[in-house]
């Protein structure tokens, strides 16, 4: 059969849909279907807050859905959200950004999408830590770009540098740079001394620096810098889904060089039209929640704590404590060397779900397991106890 | 200064954001700044119910607000969605599609993206009819696909037929083909005749068939057919936005062959992680408000009435009666031949914004109007108060 038969009967599909999962999300699918036969699961497999929405945002939500329609916005988003974000970078970081530089986008997802094709022309290529977020990886392989993967090591605090980004570069010229810190899997930060010297080393060499800022404000230490201190022209991608708790809400944002602007507003408009309207309007006041949201902080710390302290007695004993986020990546090497097993056996004995590193890095993820703790603290603190147990050789129940 | 120089300086974009503006949001973004400065404007730019989501979804949406967190959902979108959606084949079409076939999308819009990446690879070429809606042409483009445009005229009451497909493929083969009926800018609709038509045609060239149906319910004499009915492996592409009054909420969904199931997953899961959650929840019960948007729908065939009446009286008189969808299509080749300076005219001196036809048609456009009319009852018969005043030389105030 010919691939033009093939396409006629629906059997053929795009190379580039040949991607890899997100394992994260199919251990979730095999979390709920457990759950839907009756087991109890912990999840710490998604990166997704135990807490809901602040109360101020719930409360905007419910009131608009009360009062009227809700249509489309303007391609870049609400003016008032928008205007509500610049703020944010004065209030946070002492820049001054104007409102008229800031997307708002539909998670941090399609942040990515619209940088990308924004950005580069296919063929192009861009560089990411390893491990890192997978979608990175894959989004830049559907959109025709090559991801050039620079293996980071616990050695390094899991973190670029700028000496490993101009070696990248010298075999052969990278055309992009995308950042994390705090870093998922890891939750090591790039200090600002090091970022620095990355926005340098690419404003040298020309490359574009694009900086993944979703877990600012999600620090156990050393606050947080955003690329735009050293790089005015760096894109910066941003979510309400972490800090602020709003993962299904789908709304996040990007910071643009003004050259940019009117690229990613027509990408928008063509490929999004608008990100979801009632999700602008309660993020716009959530930036607000400073106290609720400090609470929810607090038990991310104190879940850090737990873990930090308790993993290690159940045999969990090397990875590095995190900066910032909420995930904790361990090295199983000396358990297993099939992650994507392990953690299978601990859903389904221990009922706990997290995982595996093959999601972060292909190269060496079967030794990695990483645990969310962004989940509630009666939910960390059980499934502490169920590994523990499980962990001793008792089956949970 | 060398590209590699502009692009350190963030001078740079792609050369695949070169894409069109999508123009009637471009106009949607006027308007708005126009109200902002106290004018009154009636919005016919905009593909946009005037009504609001059914009741029982704004009830569901507060339900959930009140009582969870807004989390994510499965890649492919809630169960009961899926499930309730699969239904609706059943009870509309009399078909028989299994639940595990729909994906629930962030609007037609994403639903456009997965389709395209998933079946084609870069450099195929995908047929759409021009007229038709902007986005197609630009999402091809910016994934690296050509956008084949197949010009059709109100002789052919502007659709495509499988003599006319057939014609385009034995020029330069063809992968795939994209049709919405009933159809944007225009209204009309492909028959069950010409449709099955279509689907052998490509069936026999092997061409993958896409059918947008996004406007399917809102038809005024014969109802639409789906093209599951005459190839159960075309892509169906839909959307809660239109016939459901829900644009603001971004969800829509996808029917999908099983061989296209994963790949279309794993893209999900990267490009998009799940559509707004609250979204889904108030589009499962939506689909059962069968009688309050009967008479969204009358409200529609009433405004269609009044414009068939009167926009011929204000001399904009040369145009096919809608089969379906809330557009109308109006030649407006003996007033002008520039339907967005008169667009722009008509916005600031009448108060009323359209969408100039270069949106839908970039080779005759120049001659068209398209007036959405689906907002409410009161704002189309003010517009048609105010374009016959303006016709009539009178400035509104």
């Amino acid at each position: 059969m010919t691939d033009r038969e093939r396409r006629a009967r629906g059997m053929l599909h795009a190379r580039r849909a040949e991607i890899a999962p997100f394992i994260a999300m199919d251990v979730m699918s095999s979390a709920r279907r457990l759950e839907a036969s009756g087991r109890d699961v912990v999840h710490m497999e998604i990166g997704e807050p135990g807490h809901g929405a602040p109360k101020p945002a719930i409360d905007a939500a419910m009131a608009r859905l009360a009062s009227g329609r809700i249509g489309y916005t303007e391609a870049l988003g609400l003016p008032e959200l928008r205007a509500r974000i610049a703020r944010h970078y004065r209030d946070v970081h002492g820049l001054e950004i104007a409102a008229e530089r800031i997307a708002v986008t539909t998670g941090s997802s399609s942040g990515f999408v619209l940088a990308f094709l924004a950005m580069f022309d296919p063929g192009q290529r861009v560089a990411i830590a390893s491990p890192g977020y997978p979608p990175y990886r894959t989004i830049l392989q559907a959109l025709g770009l090559e991801p050039v993967e620079i293996e980071v090591g616990a050695a390094q605090r899991w973190a670029l540098d700028g000496k490993a980004i101009a070696r990248a570069h010298a075999e052969r010229p990278l055309e992009g740079l995308l950042i994390m810190s705090p870093a998922n899997p890891s939750g090591t930060m790039i200090d600002a001394t090091a970022l620095q010297d990355i926005a340098t080393t690419c404003r040298n060499l020309g490359i574009r620096l694009i900086s993944d800022e979703i877990y600012h404000g999600l620090t156990y230490g050393m606050a947080a810098t955003s690329a735009l201190r050293f790089d005015d022209d760096a894109v910066i991608i941003n979510s309400f889904s972490k800090y602020w708790c709003m993962t299904g809400w789908r709304v996040g944002w990007m910071v643009l060089p003004e050259t940019l602007l009117r690229p990613v507003e027509r990408l928008a408009q063509n490929l999004f039209i608008s990100a979801p309207t009632l999700s602008q309007v309660a993020a716009t006041v959530a930036m607000d929640a400073h106290e609720e949201l400090a609470v929810v902080h607090q038990g991310y710390a104190r879940n850090r704590d737990l873990l930090l302290r308790e993993l290690p007695r159940a045999g969990l004993d090397s990875f590095l404590p995190p900066d910032g986020a909420f995930y904790l990546y361990a090295d199983i090497g000396h358990l297993t060397n099939d992650s994507a097993a392990f953690a299978r056996a601990m859903l389904d004995e221990a009922g706990v779900a997290a995982t595996p590193g093959m999601d972060f890095d292909h190269a060496r993820g079967s030794r990695f397991l990483r645990f969310s703790y962004a989940g509630s603290e009666a939910d960390i603190a059980e499934a502490v106890r169920r590994i523990a147990l499980w962990r001793n050789g008792t089956r949970s129940t």
